[in-house]
């Protein structure tokens, strides 16, 4: 598969096209949109989630509910687009040019952008760089995880961190406990544990601050051998830091035990291989991938979420025209999107993992790749 | 640029080609060779690495020390092919059966390689995933450091934690830094945790038992605006993120504070921006890059190294034919690869770095890329 | 570069997203507005080419009338959509299964689509496979074609076939040839064929049969050494042909002299080489393309188009439930459509020629890729 | 999967990868090489290929014979490199600059190539986009062919005009065909028609004149549906042509009635669909693909094979240091190479074929693939 996206963040819409996609996956789209609501709640996110109930409009590579086979073409509307069709029209109209923005924020693709796209109004660069974008790679992961829940594969995600304050350790997940995560609007497990959170973003709130944190990322029910030992491009770990990486904030990714590992020894950190009519770990450190291919186990992933660099107590910076010192402009007003962050990278996975499976039981259409699979798993459970 | 390459652990020679590479770029074997020694020193590494003095052969692509602009391919010969021509050999011949290696060892490719190709010789899965398939990568990305060369970038290794010592942090980085980090054979600057390290490595070798790590990637001078913000796929903390995750034993990357950041506020985690004659940082937590791009400040990417999963003291598994519980065979006996995983992912970090240098600047010969590089460097400067 | 479109031919629009476009790239819509009814011109055109005025929409990419880097997205509506919104909707509403299209017509995708994608309404397949896509691509080169006209570089095409009747050969063409070509609705130079190729489809028209024919796309003001000899993957006329052929209808492409080569002899079919300041050639038997790049000479390409197998007086075909004989469906009705694809192709070469110009001058910006250009052309004055 | 190959023509090997073909396939080598012998063979070559018996070597990716699912690399040695070990040298050794080659040959990469790579001795150029380049090709799409085999996937080649001089259609191709054609050194079916081809072959060389021609490639056994008609990068034909096209010497590729359907009405042109227990066609105009994607009939592929370009009566050049005009030099001595090419071609589209037969049928190792395959066949059957 292939999909490309595109959209400025106040533009009039995002759009995403997705290509290679099989046919006769029936899609629900509430569910795509449900995918999109869950990316805007957090407690600690600003008014402009408010505006939007962001939603998708599919106009091809679907019929009456399912899939084609040809390219799935979607968009979001910018709910907010009368205010915006004038400074961000594409038309070649009179452009007053003392609404250039010309004070890069740190943390942003703001001074970076204009250098390599030579531009004078740094909202040429960020309306691209926004996380608004992530609402499409949202969408485009929620088709996967329609098409995964076909095969019983499920993605989850949760808060495992933020600024410094931290959840319980994966191991100790009880009943329910997914579902207890849904209901948190920081998306965190332990109770005590939100409200210490909550206090911190009350707290930051206060002092024009913002917040970070990490979020964790499980799939589960996956079949062994995704991904590929043989080159490094097939690697399933590398393809998910990938896009892990790329997402806006991210500036860590961890599989398994991650860095903990380092400080780990071997003897302690491998999961020892056992049998019972089919080969089973006891632990899980390695987070479910080995040698770059899933081995059966729940697909662990951690990624560090950076506070969000517009603060409303601005950082310094320099005006691109004057090279006066400035302070950063304010675009947004969130505190911190760690929770949202999570919602997308789940949608993310879900790309990342489909498009692999799709890779390895291949068939154009739904019942083909059935199929497939079904005649995999009659192989393993031989073994 | 694009790379491939193939070849098994024991098998007789690495190959591989490298298609893109600008012509004229002057090129010192010895410097590749240097570069494949360094990935093969480092205190805790057993018997094998003394066997191979690896050195590559280039078999096309350069003529008269220049290259061409064609594909250029290399091998690096097993120097003990020998005593293996026969167990490996791509022929028809004989195969007795009863070498076939049935017991999968935990952390590895073994169990998920030979459930997904179908194989009931484990050797015909490790032979490939063996992190020996690093010398190749390594002698690639050589290639690359020296034509990053022409344009002053550079790029360094270092270990910054084993087993849980860790070195001194990358902002207090003295005089000759890195020249220290290289007369050291754990490559760690603070002579006292040296001492340290080596006395738990000692211990971990008494033990049977193996230790994992930290290590720390710079590459510095490099021009503002390598990468994209506008779609995921440039983002170059994507791209080095895909290739270090990819590599052996790699559970963890983090660029710049990378997780850290998670307990940090956001007017602590981001690097203001300051004007003097031209654009600059005080400090970089980014880790050089924002926004999917360099921003021009040094990047710094982190990589946890999981402990090797081959222990004197073995771990449990399963005989994949009586399906007995066994103890995983023993395929190496080196204690720590830490230093070496840190001279593999430099030259990982210079392929990355290279093609996106060679994307940015284009041109098919080292002048043409060298004058279109000025005109930037120019143009930036008057900003 | 890269592009993916989508879209249904009877679907609420067809949508394109463009990646890679450099930025501040002046884009008059109006010119992409003038290609798409160029496509929708020609003698021998059915109806429904008079309901759709084909205009795109931009929505994002673009910001007062220039490009911004970021991609680029686009729809062009499907002026009859409130006829089709039921029978095309992507809602999973109730659909009523005798409408389903179940004779598949040959020279078509309808009937190995079906199989491929196990759909049992042939109307599944033909939406995406018609030449209404083409309408897309045809904007997308439009793109390309504006960007390198900034470079003067200039793309012309030609009926030089229909149903047998010949046109001129390129090597004759007198002054303002090509606005004679774009005044002729069957663009074709000589006036007394044109009349004799309407003749013939006035009475194909007649007997309810179709024709086909052969264009030829010019290329003309390129730099020399675009594409590369150095693998497969990077000719320019294996990129040019690949683009060509997977054009809807066009059964074969040859370049230069093509299939005429054949039967001639070596030392008629070469240009052989001269120098006045700079190299010349006296003839182009080459068109344009030695080794897979190009020579500085005009690249000429011709593509066959088969005849619209769509006919009023219809093929025999099997009903894919009963597998009764039947007669295959008409879908529409025009008796040639070659002018068109000549016009379509001559954007589609756009493209391709784009894609390359900036992998060889690379930039971010046409400001960047101008100075590139420059320098080299400088460079290459001065051999 | 992917394929890279390296190598210069006078290199000491030429060298390939593949990357991505499956596990457990047999691989006969001895196949491989007649492949590569079949390429050598044909009335009218010069000494060259006398000299090579061209044999590859497995260096990785097979053990005992069969495939391990990692990647495949081989050399093929230049018999001849001890008489060029000193002028092809990849060290920087002395480099007597009076060997170089200054004088360009029409119709080959020489000019466009030095200046695009800023080279003063053309022989950097000539190397490696020399037809010696085909030999790799051919072996790798050998290895497919053997892949395709296990299908029952047929490939044959023949060479339909040399110097305009026809053999007989396809469409009437009698018993033993294939093997007839294997037996003419011409690789033509008609005797008087080898004869005559003969004569003209002996006169060129008399006038040390060079022929191209045309060859036709024919691909049989293939199921309904490799390609696809959603996307233009999906179009068998488009690979096909691209593939075809960017081999040395092609400037034209047509599938079925290729520029025939232009002169013919629509009523002739396309195959009417019957159905007798299977959907089946009488006739094959559209040479097995229509929409993209195979049709289940044979698919047929001519190209056109331009003349060797390096005559015995050489073509006008200039010399690149002192724009003298001057004779092109002589690099080789055959007289025509056609069918050769077609070997080259039958090799070249195993790969295109191959490929697109993993990407539908998957699987990690030829018993999985087996499998999907065959539950596909069930599926079509059925209908």
């Amino acid at each position: 598969m292939k999909f490309l996206n595109a959209g400025e963040s106040h533009g009039k819409c995002l759009t995403a096209i997705i290509e290679g996609f099989p046919s006769n996956v029936e899609i629900d789209v509430q569910k795509i949109n449900k995918e999109l609501s869950r990316r805007q709640v957090g407690y600690g996110r600003g008014k402009r989630m408010e505006i939007e109930k962001d939603k998708i409009e599919v106009t091809s590579g679907i019929r009456f509910g399912k899939t084609l086979g040809s390219p799935i073409a979607f968009t979001i509307k910018n709910k907010d687009w009368e205010n915006w069709k004038i400074p961000m029209s594409s038309e070649n109209i009179y452009h007053d040019e003392s609404i250039n923005i010309t004070q890069p924020r740190p943390g942003h693709a703001d001074l970076s952008g204009i250098i390599k796209y030579r531009q004078n109004d740094i909202r040429n660069i960020l309306e691209r760089a926004s996380a608004r974008e992530t609402a499409s790679r949202t969408a485009v992961g929620a088709f996967c995880k329609q098409f995964l829940g076909n095969f019983k594969i499920e993605i989850h995600s949760r808060v495992v961190n933020i600024g410094g304050i931290k959840d319980v350790d994966i191991a100790e997940k009880g009943t329910n406990f997914w579902d207890k995560i849904e209901e948190s609007d920081l998306r965190v497990y332990d109770k005590d544990k939100e409200e210490e959170i909550k206090k911190i973003i009350d707290e930051a709130k206060k002092d024009g601050d913002t917040l970070g944190g990490v979020v964790e990322i499980s799939i589960s029910n996956l079949p062994v051998g995704l991904g590929s030992h043989t080159f490094y491009d097939r690697k399933l770990d590398g393809l998910l830091a990938q896009q892990f990486m790329a997402m806006q904030a991210v500036k860590g990714v961890e599989i398994g035990d991650g860095f903990k590992s380092a400080d780990t020894k071997g003897s302690k950190v491998h999961d020892e291989i056992y049998y019972d009519n089919k080969y089973y770990r006891r632990t899980n450190h390695a987070g479910g991938i080995e040698g770059g291919m899933t081995n059966g186990e729940e697909i662990i992933i951690k990624a560090a979420i950076k506070p969000i660099p517009t603060l409303m107590k601005p950082l310094n910076t320099v005006d691109i025209e004057t090279k006066e010192k400035k302070e950063a402009s304010k675009e947004r007003s969130d505190v911190c999107a760690v929770p949202a962050a999570g919602v997308v990278l789940e949608n993310i996975a879900a790309w990342v993992v489909a498009d692999e499976f799709i890779r390895k039981f291949s068939g154009d259409s739904i019942e083909e790749i059935n199929e497939n699979f079904s005649n995999y798993l009659s192989y393993v459970e031989k073994l």
